[in-house]
């Protein structure tokens, strides 16, 4: 795959400095060679300008003059991405329906779909037009797949699961198991059987190995346009808004309510029946639980906000013991001082 | 799926109110229609029982004359797993042991068993009766599954596993992979292969993408009863016992032992070699090393009883820089009171 | 299989004391019988030498005459590790390429490899010499699996990744998912493709459901001999070291470094971008981000000094409310003592 600069500028509305050139690829600005494009976002890296052997670089209007040729955006990461789309190349190397997958009689499976050997399309499943499902992949009895969707191998769809266009499930990822649920009985926990079901919206991407639960009776629900990275949990009865980033070991407990385009970053834990309001951003590790107001920015188990965790357990926490000596040190000496005084009241 | 509320009355051993229906299906308060029986147990919706739409609702005592029908518990939760068990509809859409299923000729499955297509069952594994083998599970030569135990897509079970009547595999777990175990040495980390086993009890639940290894030569052990949910990793020789709740993303290092009826919230860590006592409780998040005393309510990291924690990280924390703050006021209002005390002195 | 403790201790270039006798198999001196060779590591265990059934004990010096018979070792881990592997039986029960495999015609799979049924090896793909692909697994085009490799069931090796010798996939392990990146646009998250790679250098080994993304545009690599556990995730472009050693539900954001022979402890959060120097080792939970030095040993999110780590929160947190009320009283009482100073001063 080869591009001209000027066809590539044309193709993305962008203006171009520098003479023409042939590009045959992408990558970063140490790695990129003279057939390459690369490309500068944070501002951080822009020495790199000075040694790169990209033979161009995508970047915003102040640094354009720095090298050669540049491509020149006022949305760098969004160009990019249009840009590496051009270059990249699909993962499989099979097309259509194999005869090694089991399909059942009662499937629908668009005349345009791929279905990889050893995948399993259960009764009255649907799997919409250009849509893959990998090897490995289960698509459970009454599913329903979008269209163009991946579903990458070993990926699970249990059943009466809804999962809308363009959404992308990668390895592993595994939706509508059962929910937590169990009632406490004098002879131990008594399975609650999970009969609900899990809807995912549009242009959802949902991580390798991440678990969503199928709600206890009606409905988890993943919304449109929201990224969930790997090994994510999300308990049953769950809500998750609309472009909502949810980073990497996340949990998510039950009947928990997560607001639009809400950034929950790596390792977070949210209790069950929580409720996290539109745009809030809850940095990495953090536990929280209740009400969040929107547009909140979090940190720290309980949460609070994040300027205050970056003092008290950045700053503070280390000097604890030492606080600890100094309180101490204060309460003898003003011991001393009143005995003093007493003293010298002694003394009158 | 229909039952007429007073037969359902009569099966669970419960009294009704108001007259007879027939009830198609169990939804909470808010999405319950007439048809449906809904349940309250939690006081705090009690307000629902105004609005909702639902034709019965199962309840206790003090809030069944607030709504035309009701079903009458003192177990609500109990009865509820019991209502939603009549309606619940099994996953899956095959009966018995698919031909593109593979059955090492020196397996034994029972004629009562379901094997899906994909499935392996290695040499002299047994499946029981009513057991159900989703696709792409796989189950290890000399391994045992019990009776009536369910293996949903891509549960994984290695070679001479043991498992109980009536266990649940959500999809994706993994059953005695590898402990992690290393010598160090001059080259390296040298592995200790590990030749134990995992035994996991009747009655046990474990959640999707879940992961309990192998011991390194003897045994991990599950309990009865025991219900662990997704993301879990279970490390070598960890004896887990009965009836416990082990919540989503709970770590547990190698060689720990896990009381009966313990409960740990999400994410909590259990460092290799400790000892939970029965009926603890460890709140989310928390880090926990050595000897637990049984009926422990622990929080935090280390961690410290839950009440403590609550105070000291939910309000403590957060005003620490302030409490920095007041102690550097002290020291130098001490210092000029020190001052004003000796400069008396001087005078005198 | 059996062994003599003589030709034993020759295999392994070590002094046996005691008589000779014929080893069954290896055990933990708790659980060993007189047919079994145990061990002794730590001190902490010593008096289990008094009450062991085992044959035989490999153990350092100092121990070695607290038994009847010792096999003496200057590193008993290594030694066990040696042993073991001579009892140890090799999971799987089939050889050679299966029919049931799906093997793309143009992938190369050695004579000496295995293939299991439901394997899907793809196009261009290559499996080296004796590895053993279990069920399940999924090889995507032009990947490269090295010699001696173990893919247990339903791992997954996307496309165009790279895996060097002797290297073991614990179930459900994913390699070359996609990475989490998108660019923030007016319409919501745009995926970049994520068009470069995975590589595994020689004896690594991953554990079950551990996820590690492919690069955004180059090489996410895992450095030779270093050993990750279960539920682990692994960012795209980061790069891991040689002989690390990463805990279960360890999560390393995009971008990171890792150094040679560092230590994750369970469920630490590395941010992305972050820089870990040779040698580090970091304790269980902490959250880093930045730059750590080598050989630093750390604790706590943000990570400190473990020693302080283990002070701030171990001790200092719990005594929190006590500090607040001693502050308080500190202040008051100071207050009092100014008062009364005053007080003196205007009686002059």
């Amino acid at each position: 795959m080869k591009i001209k600069l000027s066809a590539l500028a044309e193709k993305l509305g962008l203006d171009h400095t520098g003479d023409d050139m042939e590009i045959s690829g992408v990558n970063t600005l140490e790695k990129a060679g003279p057939e390459d494009l690369s490309f500068l976002v944070n501002p951080k890296y822009a020495q790199l300008l000075d040694t790169t052997r990209a033979g161009c670089v995508l970047t915003s209007g102040p640094y354009a003059d720095r090298v050669g040729r540049a491509l020149v955006s006022s949305n760098v990461y969004m160009d990019l991405a249009k840009v590496v789309n051009i270059f990249a190349k699909p993962q499989g190397c099979l097309q259509g329906v194999s005869e090694l997958a089991y399909v059942h009689p009662e499937a629908r499976v668009d005349d345009t779909a791929t279905v990889y050997p050893f995948a399993f399309i259960g009764a009255r499943a649907v799997v919409g037009a250009r849509s893959v499902v990998f090897p490995g992949c289960y698509v459970g009895e009454d599913s329903a797949i979008g269209a163009d969707c991946l579903l990458y191998p070993n990926a699970v769809v249990m059943g009466s699961v809804t999962i809308g266009d363009k959404v992308i499930l990668q390895p592993g990822a595994v939706l509508g198991g059962d929910g937590f649920g169990f009632a406490q009985t004098p002879f131990g926990h008594m399975k609650i059987p999970q009969i609900g079901t899990v809807i995912v919206e549009e242009s959802v991407e949902i991580g390798s190995n991440t678990a969503i639960d199928r709600a206890a009776l009606d409905t988890t629900r993943i919304g449109r346009g929201t990224k969930i990275d790997n090994l994510v949990q999300i308990g049953h009865n769950v809500q998750v808004g609309e472009h909502c980033l949810i980073i990497g070991q996340v949990g998510i407990g039950g009947s928990t309510k997560v607001g639009n385009n809400v950034v929950l970053a790596g390792q977070v834990g949210v209790a069950d029946n929580a409720e996290i309001g539109d745009g809030a951003m809850i940095a990495a590790q953090s536990g929280l639980a209740g009400k969040i107001e929107p547009g909140s920015r979090l940190a720290g188990t309980p949460v609070m906000p994040a300027g205050t965790f970056l003092k008290a357990a950045g700053s503070c926490m280390p000097r604890l013991p030492e606080l600890f000596r100094r309180v101490k040190a204060l309460e003898k000496e003003l011991n001393a001082v009143k005995a003093a005084a007493n003293g010298g009241n002694d003394d009158e």
